[in-house]
């Protein structure tokens, strides 16, 4: 067995240095959640295949690890993704009339992973608002997604825009196949130009054109004037276009400071968006650190159609471009039965000081904790001193 | 699909009452942990099945879910415990030679649930300390447990301590037949007398009487005289009670007030440890809060004999018992393009508030959270006010 320690490929422990800032974080961003009232639910990691993939698309499908249930002797999935199961649980449990605003913290496992780097065990943190079919809730969500970045001390973040409409609309203006369809997400997602003119070639005119601007228009904050020219002017185009001229102009307006851009051909991330979407990347990133937007349809399988809008990020992917490391200073003590020492060590401990205990015998070895003070006796009393 | 949302046998999920107050456990936990010089890691959830279960028994087997990796047609399993990837990390990954505090937080999947109303899918909290094998380190974790379920505000504690060498040495006075040795050990886990002495009627009277004598011997401070009347005097029990009158008298010196008792039958839990081990109970509970003992072999697997002694527990299980709601009061604001509001909102929060945000057309819904303070405007100002 000397080969037990090899774990499967794009699976990781976390060891301390990174697992103290991943907790760091993953407090900092839990809490901003809290203060912009969303309230923690915790999904299971499994559930029966249907619920788990109802509405969601293929990718998640194929996403998603499969197993036998035991107990009843039906297939279960690993959930690859949360939303789809927040959005079961404001419309199934919770059940509330008025807006809902929910958050989670979790992992999530992938079949394959999303890159040649990436995680097959991403940490996903999320937060979603339900019942606000205003602009204002997809506002407030990048507002909360840019609070929860800029409180982990990520710096130089940009925000770009886009909008699931877009696509539709552009392809509401011929007749498309199903699988035509999917050929031409996936080329705009990996925003290859090439395999977008080739499948155009089968497709009407104005369809082949709109495709094509679509993998264009990205920039900055005069490119809804190029879009409102170079796309299609049908009802879906026109709705996207204002409401991401309504997005642009507030957080301009609440945030000068935000380097605020376009992507309008952005295809990645989850099937499920029905109208505004983001991405915000971080100084230098070509992935983005969070993805997010409006998905009024997920949570209609579970008999309750809800306008909904919201986000996620990776604590593993976000924590490598993080400022802090979360390392404290720690207190040295020696092992003692001396009952003075036992409370002194104790009252410490309860002050949110980390004490590490010399266990006989270990006197001289390395101190892992940066142990900058020691516990000390002199004249009959314990007293914390400089090292 | 209308039964899209009905989730498979003992597995549920978590609502905002229960989340809240569980994330608020998990902190006081992990920070207890830190206190005491234990460093955070992050295994994954997923491992090669071989990795998973190496020196770690039968039972932990049937109570992981398998799956095939696409990525290279290997069994992996979904972790049903987390103790062995802990020390597999001391094992391989850190490798330093003196002493490691470690813990751990996250969920753990089993195929079957362990009682009627158990979940499939606990969140397992523990510590563990590598590299020592004096009491020293066993009495350090023991007071680890009782902290953390302290911290919880869980009174009335009952320790039980009980030793895997007692049966060990029992069985050694006589030839036992694995298949036995397991109906034995099943048998005292589920404190059936009744099996232990038909299982006996084959054995040699000295094993058949130190087993009865097992499945008696639990009580209070004197059970340790009794035991060393009642079990046959060989090294391996020898060793054990010593350990055990070690512990106790340590454990009634540091903490007097702690209901402390012996249950030298306990075979719950896993079946891995190989010397002292204890049960926490909060009162008027039949099922331990938190299992703990000393498993000086599981990392041997990975090429590394250590002293190792730890504990777990299921936060979800303890978040029953605990005296704390984790409710916060919150502010309520109206919606607002102002630029003063929002820089009110955003400041409140950061200090740490609820700011729940009232959407338009939102007004005279029910607030989920207790708003005692509602921000109103007045001569130009927005001020904080009760409600």
């Amino acid at each position: 067995m000397s080969s037990a320690w090899l774990l499967p490929e794009h699976i990781a422990d976390v060891l301390p240095h990174e697992a103290r800032r991943i907790e760091e974080l993953r407090r900092l961003m839990l809490d901003a959640a809290r203060a912009h009232g969303h309230e923690l639910v915790m999904p299971p990691l499994l559930e029966h295949i249907e619920s788990l993939l109802s509405g969601t698309g293929h990718a998640l499908d194929l996403k998603t690890f499969k197993l036998v249930d035991q107990l009843s002797g039906r297939t279960l999935g690993v959930r690859a993704d949360t939303t789809p199961q927040v959005a079961r649980i404001d419309a199934h449990l919770l059940n509330r009339v008025g807006l809902t605003r929910l958050c989670y913290c979790g992992p999530v496992l992938h079949t394959r992973p999303s890159g040649l780097h990436g995680s097959r065990e991403p940490l996903q943190f999320g937060a979603e608002t339900y019942g606000h079919a205003g602009l204002e809730a997809d506002l407030e969500i990048i507002e909360l997604a840019l609070e929860c970045l800029g409180r982990a001390g990520i710096g130089g973040l940009l925000l770009d825009l886009s909008d699931a409409r877009l696509l539709r609309g552009v392809l509401s203006c011929g007749e498309v196949m199903t699988d035509t369809r999917h050929a031409v997400e996936a080329a705009l997602a990996a925003k290859d130009r090439t395999a977008i003119e080739d499948l155009g070639a089968a497709l009407p005119p104005v369809v082949r054109a709109g495709l094509l601007a679509l993998v264009d228009l990205y920039g900055g904050a005069d490119l809804l004037v190029q879009a409102r020219h170079r796309l299609p002017d049908v009802p879906l185009v026109r709705a996207a276009l204002d409401d991401l001229d309504w997005l642009a102009r507030h957080l301009h307006a609440l945030q000068p400071e935000l380097a605020l851009g376009f992507d309008l051909g952005d295809m990645s991330g989850q099937g499920y968006y029905s109208g505004a979407r983001f991405a915000i990347y971080g100084r230098g990133c070509t992935d983005a650190l969070a993805r997010g937007g409006r998905y009024d349809d997920v949570g209609a399988v579970f008999g309750r159609k809800r306008a909904a809008v919201g986000f996620s990020l990776d604590l593993k992917a976000v924590v490598g471009g993080v400022g802090f490391d979360g390392r404290r200073a720690a207190i040295r003590a020696p092992w003692s039965e001396d009952p003075d020492l036992r409370a002194v060590v104790r009252r410490l401990r309860r002050e949110g000081e980390t004490v590490v205990s010399v266990l006989p015998g270990h006197e001289h070895e390395a101190d892992e904790f940066d142990c900058d003070r020691e516990l000390v006796a002199e004249q009959g009393q314990w007293w914390v001193r400089a090292r």
